[in-house]
């Protein structure tokens, strides 16, 4: 038998890949983004490209941590409500920022929160725990040596690595930025996609359809995927079935760094996707023993990853979640999985599953008093969009594994 | 005794709300913000302020989910590799879109993806499973009725609800509102925060600080946290300790949605700001039974909730997650809980904590083979920013109690 290299078409998916040899081979083709530099106020959720290393102690002196007075500590021991100590307050007034400042035995020196700790003293008595009595204060509390006390570099200290390459920044990172004056933030470029959908048969959202008219609903879904793992996506238009306009089309992707093709990606007349992957760079698997979302391929155009999805809506987001999100993470620095959001769940109903394919199932999830339960949403067939809008997420069947039972236990991924 | 009851200041908190019945009062006194259009495409992440509901059916016909061939599933019975039966072409061509089209006896009708089942047909052949002969095709599988063959409303019927009010629009309801041409989508607005840093004592990050200077960090890391549960912070700058510059900057706020005044909600002498909403509007607490973040207040101002929080960050960014973030995601329409990132883990220390006050305590989470572990990270007060961002998430620990053992089953809700 003659096999034609260049096209499965006309044979069909004779070999199928795994989808974990699927994923193994995208991320080994895909490379991590370049650094570029932000302030850091706008730096939140985005991924370090390098060790944030602290040039100051924080604090940069022993600094009291409150409103108070600065005592040593020893004067107020056995102090309390009922049995004040009383302390002699030296040098009150818009206190604690003079320099050379002592306190002696029985003495106390009033600061505000964040002033120098003046010599002699270990201890800084809180604004509440004094009663003010002309120039003495009657100390209410016993204080142990370092109380309220900020020493220095007990935060961070110089030269300390304080946040580390690869980690996204949260609300408190922002915080640590701004403390230590690390100003400019080298984090990772976000990933820019381009994304065609192909097909003669696309008609843009809120057209009347005609027969054989289908609406593009992929380039919109997989633009917020893109967005929703931090990528930036533009979305390139309707591509009509025909290999001058596609080429043409790619074209337009040279300065991108991901190419998303929607449509054409399976075994049809009109599939051209992969043989054009293939004509133009190189088609490294075409079909993963996945469902939905075997229609996948993927390959590379000048080192350019190139994904050709489904056009099916459910198949085209199953492959970009299994497929294409860990690539676009692994580019920005991130773990390739996103495994913050896995849950245990027990499974409402068996799930059902052919060896040798992976099923992803997608799975109402909730909160049965205190266990979560996981239904797995009838579908018949890939493309029944409504099965992923009425889904929090979805298990895996492996490929090795023929279904769940009913009432097992599976991990669930739950979408963002 | 005179009690001052205009301010706390001089007494200190003698009594402290708990932090249950804080967020209580809170969550009733913000209200749900109003609503405003956005294009469909620019959805993702926003909270549906109306019932989504489709005008169509989804597929608008019954149409073939394939590139195939329409057929009577009866003339394929029994068909197989080794034992094709053959069918007759008619209608060849560009296809499929033709009305009027019939199927009958022993026929078959060539049609794409998306192409309106054919008057008789009840089954679609695909492509892969036909070998042409002329005008005949060999059909080498059996057909279930229905088999790839998409029926009218199966996705979604016209009149149904398709996304729920208060929903958080995913990629794929972008998909959806794709799918049933929803061009306009009815979303919450995003809230609108301003946030004032108070002290004299404040300055900006990357200022080499003198004697009882601070950076001012918390209006960035408040910022961004903002920024993180979906709304929108305007940084009004550093605020002097003096209750006119205050009044003014409090002047600036009054388009926004919600205020966050940073510093100054403790009792020491400059600690004015809870004074200040008493003075221009209703201070409702001041004061919670948590730590860090006890000297929390809020109140309202012309019926706008304004969050005095602590000067220390950590204090500052744990009351902002335990009692702002709530806010601002009901405001939004979402469920004030963040449930979604909840786990449980298990304790490799104890954590000691006293009744009567909550304890918010930052946590190292990691997977043991399998288990995940829970570290409580040391901290020596509520100054240390590392302890946060060191945390992958935190503990509480009720104010009714008194901690928890080593090896014990903890809930840790993660940071985003």
């Amino acid at each position: 038998m003659r096999v034609n290299k260049m096209s499965v078409r006309m044979r069909g998916f004779f070999e199928r890949i795994r989808l974990s040899d699927a994923l193994k081979i995208i991320l080994s083709q895909v490379k991590q983004l370049g650094a570029e530099l932000v302030p850091f106020p706008r730096s939140l959720d985005r991924v370090l490209a390098e060790n944030v290393v602290s040039r100051v102690d924080i604090p940069p002196f022993d600094r009291s941590a409150v409103d108070g007075y600065a005592v040593r500590s020893y004067d107020t021991f056995g102090a309390s409500q009922t049995s004040p100590k009383e302390l002699c307050v030296v040098c009150a007034g818009k206190t604690g920022t003079e320099s050379g400042l002592r306190v002696h035995k029985k003495q106390a020196v009033k600061l505000m929160t964040g002033a120098p700790m003046p010599e002699g003293a270990d201890a800084v008595l809180m604004v509440e725990h004094a009663k003010t009595k002309k120039d003495n204060i009657a100390v209410l509390t016993s204080l142990t040596p370092g109380k309220n006390v900020s020493i220095q570099g007990e935060d961070v200290r110089k030269g300390e690595v304080v946040l580390k390459r690869c980690h996204r920044i949260r609300p408190q990172d922002v915080g640590m930025l701004a403390s230590i004056g690390h100003l400019k933030v080298r984090v990772f470029r976000r990933p820019s996609v381009a994304i065609m959908a192909t097909g003669s048969e696309l008609r843009p959202p809120g057209t009347r359809l005609k027969p054989a008219q289908i609406t593009d609903i992929n380039s919109y879904s997989l633009a917020a995927g893109v967005a929703s793992c931090g990528g930036v996506a533009d979305r390139l238009g309707i591509v009509p079935d025909d290999p001058i306009a596609m080429r043409q089309a790619l074209q337009k992707t040279l300065r991108y760094d991901v190419v998303l093709i929607s449509g054409g990606s399976a075994v049809g007349e009109h599939d051209m996707a992969p043989d054009m992957v293939s004509e133009l760079g190189k088609l490294i698997f075409h079909g993963v023993a996945m469902r939905p979302g075997g229609p996948t391929a993927f390959g590379v155009i000048k080192e350019k990853p190139i994904f050709c999805l489904a056009g099916f809506p459910v198949a085209s987001l199953v492959a970009f979640d299994m497929l294409v999100r860990p690539a676009l993470r692994a580019m920005q620095g991130l773990p390739a999985d996103w495994s913050s959001l896995k849950v245990k769940a027990k499974l409402t109903r068996k799930i059902a599953s052919s060896l040798g394919c992976a099923e992803v199932v997608r799975v109402r999830v909730w909160d049965d008093s205190g266990e979560l339960l996981a239904e797995p949403i009838r579908v018949t067939g890939s493309g029944i969009l409504s099965s992923m809008t009425r889904a929090d997420g979805f298990v895996v069947v492996p490929e090795n594994v023929e279904g769940f039972d009913k009432d097992q236990d599976v991990e669930v991924k739950l979408y963002g």
